[in-house]
């Protein structure tokens, strides 16, 4: 597996692959890899000649007060786990090459980005879109793959390559979890042992209004109770946002019909985790 | 010359292009092609194999009170004049093409577009930085090719592909004029046979100033002030801006070392027009 740290090095791989017609797969990650991650690496491979990925943690879709310096890190690990899964060529570029200046041009997706995680993070689907939008143009992959756990992330990235008319095919895969159902995340690292325990609460809470909603229940704000009820039930977690949704649009429903996004942010001691369901057929 | 209509069919030409590995030069326009434009198109021809035009008048760069419904319309005269240049394709898309729904996609250039034009046509620059981004994203051009006589509008194009990584050099041509220096505009197939002689005013504005520079005036409001009385003298004009700005970041320039840009824009008539002119070595 080829490692670049310069993206004059990635075109220039890009533009040799081109000549050979291969079709190339692409994994954008923050890296501290995990088998969500390596799951998206394997579709990859289903889907294209070669999988690349990048390890980059963009410090632009942060805000100072969060986690930026101290979200996981650990190159030599992740670039050996995107060997052993057969990944072709990781992208790990330093902030600088990224960023040699402060970005002039801001990339703003409206509409999808102010409420749920947008309203409780500013600022970062922004750097999402631009970030995005530089690896796509720097990787030019037929298709991109994205885990269906940061789904306002998905969904805010499928507009912007529509809008922009970029040639990648976004594909979103559905989260995997842990056997008690928590979400695979790089930072549930930062859960203590008891917190780890606590941390069910999302799953357990987005089952219990997917029940609610397959029992009868229609009114969105009724399924938003049932989740905050239920996390209101472990003492270790703190609800930030519990949203029934559209899955497309992002907007509150207050009458469901077939589809229901479920949606949770959850301050677990002071580790924030998201999760999401989709509840079909109804 | 290849005549496209849609997205798809773009797409497909370059994949095909891409395979022979010929490279692309592309002038994008608003249709109304003028001298200026060929030049472009000519210019295209010595860096890249093929050229490819778009004629596309963007409705999202114009104001509600400007001129989107009257602006000059003659496809087939375009078409004429790029197969004589030499262009390979010409994608014309319809509006409902380029937005199959309102974008919800916003891309700013922050500083670039606050002054000159950006402050009296609000939006405008959000408009052509969408539409670009889109153009450049569906023909995936190696060099595309600008007219200096619209600086701000290359200068925010440089910025946005730079800090977007598009993979397309900025490529952008000197103004073409007519002989008594009038720049070349699509819209200056508004002017009335007086409104033409009154419009010589602004590249003797331009000059006016520039001689004022080269003669020892360092302050930016005294080149400021050259240009608005020149402008003044012409009792069919009416002053928009003059404006003696740093050419790179375009912010007003109280003390000119070297280089300065002296930019304006009158209305003549109903009939706005902009020029510029860069003068160096100072």
């Amino acid at each position: 597996m080829l490692l670049l740290t310069t993206i004059a090095a990635v075109r220039a791989r890009r533009e040799e692959v081109s000549w050979t017609g291969m079709r190339v797969a692409f994994v954008p990650t923050m890296g501290a890899l995990h088998e969500g991650h390596l799951a998206l690496v394997r579709r990859g491979l289903a889907r294209a000649d070669e999988v690349w990925a990048s390890v980059f943690v963009n410090p632009t879709q942060f805000s100072p007060h969060e986690d930026f310096s101290s979200y996981p890190r650990d190159l030599e690990r992740d670039r050996a786990a995107l060997e052993r899964e057969g990944a072709a060529l990781l992208f790990a570029p330093s902030t600088r090459e990224m960023y040699p200046r402060p970005p002039a041009t801001a990339v703003d997706v409206a509409g999808l980005t102010s409420g749920l995680c947008g309203l409780h993070r500013p600022g970062h689907f922004r750097g999402v879109a631009l970030v995005v939008a530089k690896l796509l143009n720097i990787v030019q992959p037929q298709v991109a793959l994205f885990g269906a756990k940061d789904w306002q992330q998905a969904t805010v990235i499928r507009r912007l390559v529509e809008d922009l008319n970029i040639p990648t095919r976004i594909e979103v895969l559905v989260t995997v979890r842990e056997d008690d159902g928590l979400a695979l995340s790089s930072r549930n690292a930062y859960l203590g042992a008891e917190e780890r325990l606590a941390a069910r609460v999302l799953w357990r809470s987005l089952q219990a209004a997917a029940g609610a909603a397959r029992a009868g229940e229609r009114r969105g704000t009724a399924l938003e109770a049932v989740l905050a009820r239920e996390v209101g039930r472990e003492p270790l977690a703190g609800l930030q946002y519990a949203a029934a949704v559209d899955p497309d649009t992002l907007q509150p429903l207050e009458s469901i019909e077939r589809r229901v996004l479920l949606a949770l942010a959850v301050i677990v001691g002071s580790t924030r985790l998201i999760d999401n369901l989709l509840v079909e057929g109804l």
